[in-house]
C-alpha cells in the first residue's frame, strides 16, 4: 500500500501544511507545480526533501488559479488544459531530475481532480499531457473518467482511497455535506486498515463494500491531520502492511 | 553563422511579432517560457513550428514580470533566480520534447539579460540552472559576466552580435540613447555581412573592431524589422555564409 | 441612443483594439480593470482619453483570468465575486476621478457577462458590488437575470442590443454557431438603424420583433470592426438619432 | 501616539499574521491591496473589521510582486508606479467606503518603502498617486525622501518610529545586520515608552537622540510579536499616553 499526500503547497512568503512531518509518513508526494500553489524555490526544496526521504515525486497539477487555490472549476478548452498540464509536469520534472529522480506520476488537484473524474473530455485532456510527457503514471479516483481515459491511452493508472470518507454501496465516496460523509478519527483508522488489509470499506448504511486501491490519501493541513496520518501509517505497519509507492 | 530571434511572445488573447515569418529566417528561436510572455498553448505551438522548420529551440528565460514584459530589473535572490530559471527551462523542455526535440540553449531576456551580463552573481544564478538542467548551452553577449560564469561552470557559451547596433572600439555595444548607437537599415545590412564574413564591425568613431560571434540577433516585432531580418539572411546567403544554429 | 464598446484591453507590452478610433465613435467606454485585461497605466490613459472625448466611463469587470482574457467560466463563490467586482470598480474609479469624472456604469465582461445574464446567483453577486459602490448603473442584456437582479436591488439597468446579431422571435440573440446568428455588414447597418429608430430588429425567420435598448454594442478589435462601428454611427446620425450615453 | 501594523496579508487559501489580535492593539491598519498580499475578499473583511474596531484604514501599497511578497526592489518607471499606486488605493477605498470609512492614509510596503525613502524619484511617483487620489496622508520614515516629496506636494506626512530598532546618533535606524540593530523585548518596551513620552530613543552607542514620530510600527507575524505589541500598548497606556490614529 502507498500513502500519498499534498506537499509544497506554500507560495512565496506563505506556507501551508507540515511537509517535514509528512515526508516521514508518506511514500508518494503530490507536489504543487505553481498553478494553485508552489513556487520554483518551494518546488526545488520539496523535490530535494522527497528524494532524501525516498518519497516518490508526483506532479500535482491544477487549473491556473492561485487566488482560488485551484478549487474553482474553470471552463478551460481541452487543448489549453493539455498544454497547461504539460507545462506543470515539465517544470516539476526539472526539479525532480536536479534532485536525482524524476516525475513518476501525476495527480490532478482540487477542481481539476473533480472535473477530470466526472468529465471524459477533461480527463482526456489531462491524459494527453501524460502521453506527451511519457513515463509517468496517473493517480486518481477508482472507477472514474480519469481511470477510463488512462486505460484507453494505455497510461498506467492507480486508484486511491480515503480513510476518513464513507463509501456508498457502489464504492463511491459519499459527497461531502451529506450526513456521515466524513468519518471520525477512530473510524478512519479502522477503515484505513480495512482497505489496506481486506480491500473493504464501510458503507454509509453500515454494510461493507470492496475498495481496491493502490494508495491511501492522507492530509497534513492541520496538526490533527498530521497526527491522523501518522496513526494510519503506524496502524498499517502494525498490521504488517508493506508501505511503498506505486510509482 | 546563426540567426536568432525572440518567438512565442504572445500571451492568452494577445499576440506579438510575426512568428511565421521569422521561422523562415532564423536558425535559433528564443521561446518565451511564461514569465515575461508565452503561455502553455503558445509554447507548445511555437515548439511544434520550430521543429517543423528545423529551427533550434532555446529557452528565453525572464524575471517573473508579465506586467512589465520582463523589462524591469528585479532584486531576486540568487537561489530564487536559479529556481525560477530552472522552472522555465523545464516547462519549455516538456513542449520541445513533445515536438520531437529538446531545449538546446538558454538566453536570458530583457532585464535579466542585462543584469546577468553585468553582474556575476546574477550570471552565476542563471548558469546554476543550466548546470542543474544539463545539456543546454548559453547564448549571450560576448565578454560578459555571463560568458565568464559559463566558462567557470564549463557550460558551452555562444556570443551573439547585433547588425543594427554600433560598437565601441572595445567591441562593446554603444549604449542606446547615445548618438549613433542604432544603425540605419543600409548600415545594419553591411554590418551583418561584415561581422559574418570578416568578423569585424564598424565602431562609432568610424574605425573597425573585431567582433567574434556565433550568432546574430534579429527582430520581428514590426514589419520593418521582419523585412530587415529577411534582408540580412539573404545578404549572408548571397555572400556564401552557411546559416546553421550553434545549438 | 448610446454606443458602447470595449476599451483599454491591452496589458503591459501588448495592445488590442483601436482605442483612438473608437473614442471618436462611441459615447460609453467599457474599460478593462486589470482582471481580464488592462493594467494601471492603460486604465489611467484610457480614462483620460475618455474624459477628453466626453465619453462616459464604465467598469468592464471580469473573472480574474488574464491568461484566458476572462472568457472562461469560473466557479467563483458569490462573496468572492462581489469582492472581486468591487475591487475592480474601485480601482477604475480612482483613475476616472483623477481624470475628472467617475465610474458611471458597470458592464460584466466575457464569461461573467454570460454567467450573470443566465444565473441569478451570479447576477446578484455582481449587483451586490454595485450596491456597495453606489451611484453606478448596470449595462447588460435585456430580459436577463442581470436585469431582474438590478431591478430587485433598485440599481438602474440599461439594456444593450447588437447590430450584427440576429434575434429570435422572443427578442433574444440567436446563439453564435447557429445558422444566421451573425449578420453581414449591410444587414447589421440596417438593423442598427431599425433598432435605434423603430425599436425593432429582424428575427432569424424574417419577421420583426420589438427590441427596446438604450445602447448598441460595437466592436473595435479589427479594422473591419472599426469601419462597421463608424458606419453605424454615421447612419444613426444621418437618421437624426441623437447619440448620447445613458450614464 | 498612534500604533500601526500590517494587516490583511493573507492571499486566497493562505493566511499570515494574527489580524484579530492586532485589531485590539493598533489604531491604524496598513491593509494590503493585492499587489504583495491581500485579495478582494480579505480586503473587504479587513476593512469591515477595522471599522468595527475603530481602527483607521491605510493603503499598504506595493510593487506588483505576489511571488516575492513585495520585498524585491523593481525598476518600475515613475509613471507606471504612480498608476500602480493609485490602482491599489482606489481598490482599497471601495472596500473602506463599503465598510463606512475611507482610505485615510497610504504607507508603502517592503521594497517600495525602502526605495521611496531613499530615492526622490520613487517618492515623487508615490506621492503623485496621493495627489491624484486626494484626501489621504502619507505614513513613512522621518527625514526621508518620502517626507520631503510629501512636503513639496503639500500632502500631510506622518513619521513612524520603531520600538525594537536601535537608532544612530543621526536618528536613523541602524541597518539590520549590523550589531545591536535589533533590540530585545525589554529594551524595545523601554524605547517605545521613551519615544512616546519623551520623544527620545537610545542610540546604538549608548547615548540618546530625539525621535519625533507620530506613530510606532508594531508587528503581528508571530505570537511573540503580538505579545510584544500588546505589551507596548499596555506600557503606553500605563504611562498615560493617549493612543489614537493620526489619520
Amino acid at each position: 500500500m502507498d500513502l500519498n499526500s499534498d506537499l509544497g503547497e506554500g507560495f512565496g512568503a506563505w506556507s501551508m501544511g507540515d511537509d517535514a512531518a509528512l515526508l516521514d509518513i508518506v511514500t508518494s508526494a503530490n507536489i504543487a507545480c505553481g498553478f494553485h500553489a508552489g513556487d520554483p524555490s518551494i518546488m526545488r526544496r520539496t523535490c530535494e526533501l522527497a528524494v532524501a526521504h525516498s518519497v516518490r515525486i508526483g506532479a500535482h497539477i491544477s487549473y491556473r488559479d492561485l487566488a482560488g487555490f485551484g478549487r474553482r472549476a474553470m471552463a478551460v478548452t481541452p487543448d489549453d488544459l493539455t498544454a497547461e498540464s504539460l507545462y506543470q509536469i515539465g517544470a516539476l520534472d526539472a526539479f525532480a531530475r536536479a534532485a536525482g529522480d524524476r516525475v513518476r506520476y501525476v495527480k490532478p488537484h482540487g477542481a481539476l481532480y473533480h472535473s477530470a473524474a466526472a468529465d471524459r473530455e477533461v480527463a482526456d485532456a489531462v491524459v494527453a499531457a501524460l502521453v506527451s510527457f511519457g513515463g509517468a503514471s496517473l493517480l486518481g479516483p477508482a472507477d472514474s473518467e480519469l481511470a477510463r481515459s488512462a486505460a484507453a491511452a494505455e497510461i498506467p493508472f492507480h486508484a486511491e482511497g480515503f480513510a476518513d470518507r464513507a463509501y456508498t454501496p457502489q464504492a463511491r465516496l459519499v459527497p461531502r455535506g451529506q450526513p456521515g460523509a466524513v468519518l471520525g478519527a477512530e473510524a478512519a483508522l479502522a477503515q484505513a486498515v480495512s482497505i489496506a488489509v481486506d480491500g473493504r470499506a464501510s458503507t454509509v448504511d453500515g454494510a461493507q463494500v470492496g475498495v481496491q486501491v493502490r494508495s491511501l490519501c492522507v492530509h497534513g493541513d492541520s496538526p490533527d491531520a498530521v497526527r491522523m496520518a501518522r496513526s494510519i501509517r503506524q496502524a498499517l505497519v502494525d498490521k504488517g502492511v508493506r508501505l511503498r509507492s506505486f510509482a
